[in-house]
Parts: structure tokens; C-alpha cells; sequence
């Protein structure tokens, strides 16, 4: 065993401990309390085990739950961001993540760090059918934290259904019939008057 | 796309969304805010992926994970036991946790459901050296965050460095690298004051 190899990985394990304090725009179901960041990254892990049928074939499903594991650490340094943000949030926040990733991943020996970091790399940028079936239930996962909580964060920030649907849509890229429940859910959830749409009085 | 099988597979997925309402005795580092039994399981989850290299040869990391996914969710119905519980309590709580498994993993569909309470099963009884491994980080990242709040919870109970030392032994069966990490860690523990050994003065 070489101890500085195991040291460098216990300090990473130590430092994401500071994800259990990110708290994300969902709350917990029958709570006004907002789920943390380590909550939601083991809630969608476990989605991709239960989920897995629904993958595209060939899909690696311990890369994607590698990659759900890691997907949010950034947010330690770069917190949570409204999947409704402007443009301009949106790019300022995309670079603290970039800086983010450098720094954590880097407390990581080698090559453990870089094939994390490759690891989140391909997440991002949804470069794989891998990733892109991971970044459909880390959509999928909020979807369900909402319907659940009846709208409450959309209603909180004045989001319609058009907008739902369209922020939501790259789940058909990762999985067709996750993207047909998703669909059904929104489609619900207007029903019961959880989510307006762009051509309902408010 | 079998719509009752997808609908039961998302029930589950909603009803072990309570997983987040259970608080462990570790706190989080830096506060004095319990951790939840769900962020306990993203964070052990994610101690799989960083340590899998210390596991024995053959062990399987996709089968680890998925214990280590789904080992708490019994305590949505029976709660969280302090480690150092006497036997009575201990029994008691087995029989609840017993129950949680029966209703829990039955919200699956089949075969998903059997399989998973076959996982646990496995887990619970450490019947196989995957599940000795899941174990040793399931009693590994308790002993970091106890180190990283300075012994807050063994303060707390009274607990003395024999008592952590027995009741993490098994870390070993697990992982012989990481139980010498482990005992290391206890030694630490005694030099700072954070945990009291016997033979010392209170």
C-alpha cells in the first residue's frame, strides 16, 4: 500500500464532505426544507440502478453512476444554479465550475484525478450515450422532487410549462421512454395546476 | 415500454425519497448538523469508487455500490441506530429493519424487487466479499467524520477508543489495507483527545 496514494484520497473524500451543505432549488417530499446536493447526487444514483432497462443499449452503468457520484462536487466552490437562469449566470457560473473541477479533482493522486475529471468532461458536455442517459436522470430526478412537492419550486420562480419542457428535452437524448414519462409528467402536473402554461392567465 | 412496471419502479424511487429525513448521529464537518442516511450513502457510494483499489481481487465494485445505494433504506420505517446500542436494542431494531426490507423492496416490480432485497440480504449478513467490503467503508466513513469533528458523537456517548476498535473490526474482513488505515486513524483519535481510551480518566 502506498500510503501518500491513500492519504491524497481519504483528503478528497474528506473535502466533498462540504457537498452535504449545498442546498438545491427541490425540496424534500412533505418538507419546505431544500434537498442538499449529496442528497440529490445519491437519490439519482440510485434512479440509473433501478432505471437502468431504460438506457440505450450498450449504456455502461457503472460509468454513469460514476459519473452521477462526481456530477455536482463543483458545487462546492461554484453552488447551485437555477436550471432557469439568464444567459449571462449561466456563463459566469459555467466558468466557476470549470475552476472548481481543476481544483478538486486535482487534490486526487494520479491518474485517479484526471479519469474523474475526464469522467465529469464527458457529463458536461454530454459527449456520449453514457453521459447523456446520466444527465437525463439528473433532469428526471428534479422533475419527479417537484411534481411531488406540487410545483413548489416552479411556482416560487414563476416557471411555465414551455419552459419545463423545453430545459427538460435532452432526456430524449439520453433515453426516448424516460423522456415519454417525463412528458406525462408535465402534462400532470399542469392538470392539477402545479405548473401554468404561457397561455393561462397567472 | 411495460407502463405498470416503469410506474412501480418510480413509486419506489418517490418513496425513498423520506431516506433524506434521516438523520445519522455523525454531524457534518464543520457544523453541528446531523448528516442524513442519504447523504451517508451518496458519500460511501462515492468512497467505493476512490477506494475500489483496496478491495480484494474480485470483488465487484457494481455490486458494491449497489449495496451501498440501498443499505439504509430500511431506516425510512425503523430509523438510525447508535452503533454502540446494547443487544436488546440491537435485536429489536434487526426485527423493525426486518419489516422495512419486506415493505420497501416489494414496491419494485419483479424480479427488481427480489433482487435488490437478495443485495441487502447479502449486505446485512456480510455473506460474500462484496458485501464485506461495502461494510468496511459503511463503518470507514463514520469513523472520518467522527475524526473530522473532532469526536463530537464519540464525546457525546461516552465511547471509548476499545469500543470503536471493536466495533469496527470487521473493516478488516473487508479490506486488510483499510482496517490498518482505520486503526491508525483510532491511534490519531487517542493522541488528540477526541477519543478516550479505559484505562484513562474520564
Amino acid at each position: 500500500m502506498d500510503a501518500t496514494r491513500l492519504e491524497r484520497q481519504i483528503e478528497f473524500l474528506k473535502e466533498v464532505d462540504r457537498l452535504k451543505l449545498i442546498e438545491r432549488q427541490s425540496v424534500v417530499s412533505g418538507t419546505r426544507r431544500p434537498e442538499t446536493s449529496a442528497e440529490h447526487s445519491w437519490h439519482v444514483t440510485l434512479m440509473a440502478l433501478v432505471l437502468s432497462e431504460y438506457a440505450p443499449p450498450g449504456v455502461d452503468l457503472a460509468r454513469v453512476q460514476a459519473m452521477l457520484l462526481i456530477h455536482d462536487l463543483v458545487e462546492i466552490d461554484a453552488g447551485d444554479l437555477l436550471l432557469y437562469a439568464d444567459d449571462a449566470a449561466r456563463a459566469r457560473h459555467a466558468r466557476r465550475e470549470q475552476e472548481a473541477a481543476d481544483r478538486l479533482f486535482a487534490l486526487l493522486p494520479s491518474p485517479d484525478g484526471e479519469r474523474l475529471r475526464a469522467l465529469w468532461d464527458e457529463f458536461e458536455k454530454r459527449a456520449s450515450p453514457d453521459a447523456r442517459f446520466a444527465a437525463a436522470l439528473d433532469r428526471l430526478q428534479p422533475l419527479l422532487a417537484n411534481f411531488m412537492s406540487e410545483g413548489a419550486t416552479w411556482r416560487r420562480h414563476g416557471v411555465t410549462a414551455e419552459q419545463v419542457r423545453a430545459k427538460n428535452q435532452h432526456i430524449a437524448d439520453g433515453s426516448p421512454e424516460l423522456w415519454r414519462f417525463a412528458e406525462a409528467l408535465i402534462a400532470e402536473s399542469v392538470r392539477r395546476g402545479y405548473l401554468p402554461t404561457n397561455t393561462e392567465p397567472p
